[in-house]
């Protein structure tokens, strides 16, 4: 048995590697367009700050590594075509322009995603941190600018505003929408931004960047809805785009997300053919709608199941809540389940609370402030959606309320669950129960 | 209508508060043996060390602040006699030896828990920690000492060593056991027994504590199974027992665990008697038996739920899962559900797994050990336990794991969890579930 997978960072890389271990006696070719495999794109902010001293850093597992357990990897080879009734893929060696066919009895394609690049004149000036390239790049240029404009404020947006900070830059933040991370609701997005103010970085939202052009004397202006902006550097982190394109050329179905539709099995609805990571769809368990997540935590888990599966077991993955976390700082900003715009468009009715309350004991010292929302459904109170920002250890109590809502448990058992209490820790009512208790 | 309440900490001020917010008309007397109302006990551990500068600070309403809120708190005075045919208590005031009766329509007890004094010669020369007026005395006696002994590695005895080693102390940590914290598995306490080692502090488990006596030049002589001990200062953290004698003397059905019965509701046994907190019982989620507690969650959980149903409401505390946490420094040390101990005892058959893992992506200087045990039904894989041990992050994950055993969810189920993921607070796949694929 022959399979063969296109992609081989999260997602494609767990598949081979779980196809392997299973049957050593199968071919596994693993094709990679770019250098690197296996490496933590969530990490490419941290090299970029400084905290991480090397991209090596950042690979969990080298093409030597991938080799030595029996992978065939096929690195700086881009897969051109797909051949789904003959079973055969094409591809082209990059370096060496040399082009050949494979034959696979199962496919597994994880292509992941590109950055999302708007028709805005004079994009090429910016800097995206989509793929190790860029990563290297950026690390180069942001040592030489003073100036540095972030376009976008989601999650790459805040972190490279900290990387930046912690690098010494002056840093211009901007969004296009009227609040920074979108994800969030507008009341704590405004958590965040203060915290990004009160570090001395100029935030500006209603201020969608229209064009950016290279200055004669070295630097960039950036035109936004808000007036321009002089600056050295311009690191773009406007959302991505799943790769698809090779996939829809080749007639296997995509979502209406535009990610390759994929079933609990991670299998496409082409024959033979799976699909995992940032290129493909996860269903959504509170939405109850097919969607496009790409984060690291859905490619490893839909990498396992299409592995599994490809190998010949049986593994399923249930779904998402949309969880995500990030970090500025000391605040912590995490989310889970629907916000409220969220919420609105699936017509779903919702009662909210907001509270704030600390991460700890308020009598320690180690004391931060923490804010909690939650939202249920009105009516039977069911948990759909919860959103944290506070200090040093408040982002992972997110973990209990995805978990809380996968259970399908409302608020009221919110308040019963036996949280752990120590004063160093948490207050004798964790933040999450004062919250539901004020729903 | 009137409410008596016997003891004015977490469960009794907790249900007293929720009586009178709900009927501002309804007398409701709380009857306090002591000198403080609403303290965190939890705290004393850090007031003794320096942490928290007065005891004050631990009291989250006072007497005072409980009066202008319409109670009739009496201080300093006991009820010695419940008379439940009749709804009448007799009390009486311990400065000036006055006796009385207070008629009742509905009574909480809530009593709290004395510490544990076993038959050992000389044990009138430990100092303990259940109350304020303990704390207050070994706060003064510990400034005093230069070599302290702590009988009994719980929760009580890795707290106070963290607090005497913050203040200098030589510190031998003394257990009858053959581990420190017997609420873990031996595999999982050797992880404290390192940290509490690494900080410079002497061990001795199997090493139970059988005799105490006063030196002549002052300081005391430890005798243990093991050989004895010259010490300045001996504190005892040797477990609680319910004050239950009251109820038991007044007819109000005791359960097997020696506290109070209690239902759901938090009613007891007898009519218009309702009881709460460490003085309780509280039914316990895997066990599947009614177990006492006595932890400051569970107080505030069934104080709430008691005076909920007390002020004619309706309220439920389905159980608990026996979450508790604690910190040794930088070490997290936290435990849910059952240990192997405990199942063993259930005649249950579990599977267990123990991985060690990083708390945040390994690449970032911030990254420290975490380790976690999984324990799951033989055969189901329904999760029946965990504990973890670790850096900062790692103790509130319990909270995901006592979620998702509440919930009834497996070993699998926990796997396909949507949680958080940034590098700088997590692994990409947590490890409660690194632990869960190790199961």
């Amino acid at each position: 048995m022959r399979l063969v997978v296109i992609g081989a960072d999260a997602a494609g890389a767990t598949a081979a590697s779980q196809v392997k271990r299973a049957h050593e006696d199968w071919d596994v070719i693993m094709f990679e367009r770019g250098r690197w495999t296996s490496y933590a794109a969530c990490g490419f902010p941290y090299f970029v700050g400084g905290l991480v001293s090397s991209m090596d850093a950042l690979v969990a597992r080298s093409p030597q590594a991938h080799e030595k357990r029996g992978l065939d990897v096929r690195m700086r080879t881009e897969v051109t075509e797909i051949d789904t009734k003959n079973r055969r893929v094409r591809f082209a060696e990059l370096d060496s322009g040399k082009n050949g066919t494979e034959a696979y009895d199962i496919l597994v394609y994880a292509t992941g995603a590109d950055e999302l690049r708007p028709p805005i004149e004079g994009l090429e000036h910016c800097r995206f941190l989509q793929n190790p390239g860029q990563a290297a790049a950026l690390h180069g240029d942001i040592a030489k600018a003073r100036r540095v404009v972030i376009a976008g404020g989601g999650y790459v947006g805040i972190e490279m505003a900290e990387a930046a900070h912690m690098l010494g830059k002056e840093i211009v933040l901007i969004d296009a929408a009227d609040q920074l991370m979108v994800s969030l609701d507008p009341d704590m997005a405004g958590y965040v931004r203060e915290a990004i103010e009160a570090r001395g970085i100029e935030v500006r939202t209603a201020s969608a960047m229209t064009q950016v052009s290279s200055r004669p004397g070295g630097g960039f202006a950036v035109e936004t809805a808000a007036g321009t902006i002089e600056t050295d550097l311009v690191i773009a982190g406007l959302g991505t785009r799943p790769r698809a394109g090779l996939a829809a050329d080749s007639k296997i179905p995509l979502g209406d997300s535009g990610a390759v539709a994929v079933d609990h099995e991670m299998r496409t609805r082409t024959d033979g053919v799976f699909a995992a990571g940032d290129c493909a769809e996860a269903w959504h368990l509170v939405k109850k709608q097919w969607v496009n997540v790409p984060l690291g935590t859905v490619a490893n888990k839909g990498g396992r199941v299409a592995g599994i599966n490809a190998a010949g077991g049986r593994a399923r993955l249930p779904g998402i809540v949309g969880t995500a976390i990030t970090k500025f700082f000391e605040w912590e900003i995490s989310r889970t389940g629907l916000n409220q715009r969220e919420a609105e468009e699936l017509g779903m009715e919702v009662e909210t609370a907001v509270i704030t309350a600390k991460t700890t004991s308020g009598y320690l010292p180690g004391a931060a402030p923490i804010h909690v929302k939650l939202l249920a459904e009105a009516g039977g109170r069911r948990l759909v959606g919860a959103q944290i920002v506070g200090g040093t250890g408040a982002g992972k109590r997110i973990d209990t309320l995805a978990t809380a809502i996968t259970a399908g448990m409302t608020a009221d058992e919110l308040i019963d669950l036996d949280l752990s209490y120590a004063p160093p820790l948490s207050p004798v009512w964790d933040p999450v129960q004062i919250a539901a208790r004020r729903l």
